[in-house]
């Protein structure tokens, strides 16, 4: 017997979209899209835990704490992540909640404000890669820099200078016994937002860093550590291709582990968009769960039931 | 035998203290202060559940928004104030471990975003009394008022405008099943922070509303559900008065349910401090408490063992 259990990551991009204004009424709507899907995915009799990023969200609230940042202390990056968690958990526990109950259901949908361990000697400490936040001026990045040490980038396009933070591997979800035992009882749990708040351990305490994680890596260890099935990444796409923008482009449908894992030992996959949740997806599948799908947003039931998205299963 | 529960109600002003700046390293060392006492109320044996405030923080949250209203659309209030359950149940739920760790205890200590329904038809939507977010010039305040049909109200100090928003009874916190069975369990959990974030019922369907919800009415209401045996609220002042600011000032400190209530009943305690306190207090003990305390943040352990703090009990 399985656990019946599906973790559903929902991209950042999910819930603002491409090209929006970022208005509450347009997160709203493109979240209800996507919650309708996970409502008729818990009929169906799985138990899910939705994870989110909050790429474009966090973003606004680091841009809204710089744009007062001569009246109001800016928060830390642990701070704005929590926040973006408080939000964006609110919002979808409330429409994934509506949804069931349109459809007759009524079960529990709570967010649980989620801590990931990483570790301190992470070689990402020594490598900030991830841009987040306001575009500076030249000066304005110097005086950042002096003032709190934080690593500028040129914007490659001209846009400015931005700060950088490490993205550290995820290792253990902190509250991750909570959420299994939620979802034992039938509690349907929104967790790891954005990735979770980065904390590294140091005589058994806690610290928040400024960093962050990336959401679909930090599914990835939820996912086995409360014994998912199931890992299903939602992005933009319908399927992972080969030889991605090329004209050799080739979708990927079914695929076994190891076949996967020398693609993507072979750096078929961009860094900074489909290699993470490749990643991702093999840390799961290697690691225990029957099965890791990458799909796209509006597609989830059809995924589920095989129909389109990457999926990607043991070694047989 | 009793359930073990105490649900600690935290003054917003026990995050950010009077006359501080509102940066990080205040509000995580008065929070240590604070967490320091609850641990050590969890080691006696006691179920504990802390919520919170967010007075000073969600009005930073809500400046923030102002400041940046021109490049990025600004967050209704039931998002501010779930971002500021985020933040702050984050920032108490890492303390709160971390001197659980201090101490040898490992147990899970996590944050509940909170939704509290409140009927769309209170008084308090007519007649809209609680300031919130920053001050406006007159012409921004008319602006405001035609764009948004916010309620603005003049500052009586001269200092501007602000926007006025319902306070409305809290009736039920939509979490309440799950905070109960993970407090059963053992976990630690901070809840209705803020005050919970309001919601109305349409059709069987939540909708966040435009509203604020006293944190101590909402604690009071949660410690209810959850079959709490004392509702403890920590504030600034040792004991609640009779003839407060006057001569015959005298402190009171073991009450009956019946006697606080005829003081209550002849308005013996302000609207806009310790009213609601004293409300929520009695709302509990008559709903069938055993205990009601209300003393100052730095005394829990003392007030818990009886030596400091009001006391209100049922009638023998």
């Amino acid at each position: 017997m399985g656990t019946g259990i599906d973790v559903v990551a929902l991209g950042g991009n999910a819930i603002i979209p491409a090209g929006g204004k970022g208005t509450i009424e347009e997160q709203r709507a493109i979240t209800t899209e996507t919650m309708s899907q996970v409502a008729d995915l818990i009929i169906s009799g799985r138990k899910v835990i939705v994870t989110h990023g909050n790429g474009p969200i966090v973003g606004n609230i680091l841009e809204r704490n710089d744009a007062a940042r001569s009246k109001i202390p800016p928060m830390p990056l642990d701070i704005c992540g929590a926040d973006s968690q408080g939000g964006i958990g609110y919002m979808i526990q409330q429409i994934l909640r509506n949804e069931l109950v349109k459809r007759k259901i009524n079960k529990q949908v709570v967010s649980i404000i989620s801590q990931v361990v990483v570790d301190g000697g992470d070689d990402a400490f020594e490598n900030p890669t991830k841009p987040i936040g306001p575009y500076y001026s030249r000066e304005e990045a110097d005086e950042m820099t002096s003032s709190k040490n934080w690593i500028m980038k040129e914007d490659p396009e001209g846009k400015g200078f931005r700060r950088v933070v490490p993205s550290p591997t995820p290792i253990e979800i902190v509250e991750s016994s909570t959420i299994k035992s939620l979802l034992e009882s039938g509690t349907i749990v929104i967790a790891v937002g954005g990735g979770g708040i980065p904390v590294v351990l140091r005589d058994g305490q806690l610290h928040g860093v400024e960093a962050v994680i990336d959401k679909d890596r930090a599914s990835s260890v939820l996912a086995l550590g409360i014994n998912a099935e199931r890992l299903i990444i939602l992005t933009n796409v319908e399927e992972v291709s080969r030889n991605w923008g090329s004209s050799e482009q080739v979708a990927i449908r079914d695929i076994h582990l190891s076949e996967i894992r020398s693609l993507y030992e072979a750096y078929e996959f961009p860094a900074g968009s489909m290699g993470p949740k490749i990643r991702s997806a093999i840390d799961f599948v290697a690691g225990g769960g029957r099965k890791a799908i990458v799909s796209h947003a509006s597609g989830l039931l059809d995924a589920c039931a095989g129909n389109v998205g990457t999926h990607i299963t043991p070694d047989e």
